[in-house]
């Protein structure tokens, strides 16, 4: 039962937003939602690391289970609410195998993404180098276009695995983070597409990190990615 | 059917060997099976390339069905033959929550070996620093020490998450390739003991990298980790 389930997150991470989205989509409105800042370093309080030891947002408690990996919490959410809310893994074997490959693509989608990001939060002063700044946003691009070749279909009802599917609930939250970050709609059409396709989704809208709405203007760091 | 499935794999590296051991697990022994030379750079060949993108081991197929993310093929082949052989994802909503939690970890767990052990490989020469090396060896310290800890009540019978599960699926190559690179069995006790319990079962054994046995001396690069 959701009011069971405690969710500590912080606004604007896209793992966090990940299970968020997946607990409105499986009818888990009531859970008990934690925000906490990441800039008050609030993930490494001692209520994070009572739960998670590598003190990282999300931490998610359903009871005394606990799944802090956000993937995880999406599997485990929609394999004991199957029948409850959407249906977040596809039956067709087609569907399912393309669902998995994208959902598990997701993950190094974000990892690029931060790894351009927060270069300079990685990266201490000292190891910094311009040649590393260029191959990492290099490398970006060369994993966007293949976001943007999987998307060349994508129109309303059929997304990145047929129906919406946890695919879409782990990759959405990535590529809506690149756009914040200054992404081009004009480079990424397909990308822009499907992030507009989806924004209206009640579970994404409810959802949507607040903190975007406070700035005026994006930030313009992926801009010329 | 196994016969329509087709496993491109590398000898010894961890992703390749989590699909080898569900295949097993699942009984789906008679798959077409191909060996590739990351030596010899065939991972980037035509045949790797027409089914992954990426140009990485392993690329699977079930019929036209692509999963190349290990962990998503794992998570296919069990929802797929979920009454053929073992049963990997456990039943009961706490060991089920724990199995998802310890095999996302095993992402983390995999980067952090590849982080240290391909340092020379991932970061060109002019931006290697020593104080990078010793960061990299630090964290893998404090990951091992972590999972040093899931293992302390490791026994016959029960291992990351209960009986066998996707967990040890993903983990067990892992930590298997970090004691092949020479990781102390004296100050990591419970993950030896967990090495050693697993490493007879028939899965593991039929799919143990061939080419780890062909070195008579164990690499050592991990000794002092």
């Amino acid at each position: 039962m959701a009011k069971d389930m405690t969710l500590l997150w912080g606004s604007g991470s896209p793992p966090c937003w990940r299970v968020m989205i997946v607990l409105e989509e499986k009818n888990l409105q009531g859970y008990n939602s934690k925000l906490l800042s990441f800039e008050k370093m609030e993930h490494k309080s001692q209520q994070v690391l009572d739960i998670n030891p590598r003190g990282q947002l999300p931490s998610f408690k359903d009871g005394d289970k606990i799944i802090n990996e956000s993937i995880g919490a999406c599997l485990y959410l929609e394999n004991q609410y199957k029948s409850q809310g959407t249906k977040l893994i596809p039956d067709s074997p087609a569907e399912q195998a393309l669902m998995y490959q994208r959902m598990m693509e997701g993950n190094t989608l974000m990892q690029k993404i931060a790894t351009v990001l927060y270069y300079h939060m990685f990266v201490p002063e000292g190891e910094r180098h311009d040649s590393a700044v260029k191959r990492n946003r290099e490398n970006l691009t060369t994993e966007l276009q293949l976001w943007e070749k999987y998307l060349e279909n994508v129109a309303a009802g059929s997304y990145l695995a047929g129906a919406f599917s946890l695919a879409d609930v782990v990759v959405y939250p990535s590529l809506a983070y690149a756009f914040q970050y200054g992404l081009s709609a004009e480079r990424y059409p397909k990308i822009a597409k499907y992030l507009n396709l989806l924004k209206d989704r009640p579970s994404i809208k409810t959802t949507w990190p607040q903190k975007w709405f406070q700035h005026e203007q994006r930030a313009e760091m992926l801009k010329e990615i």
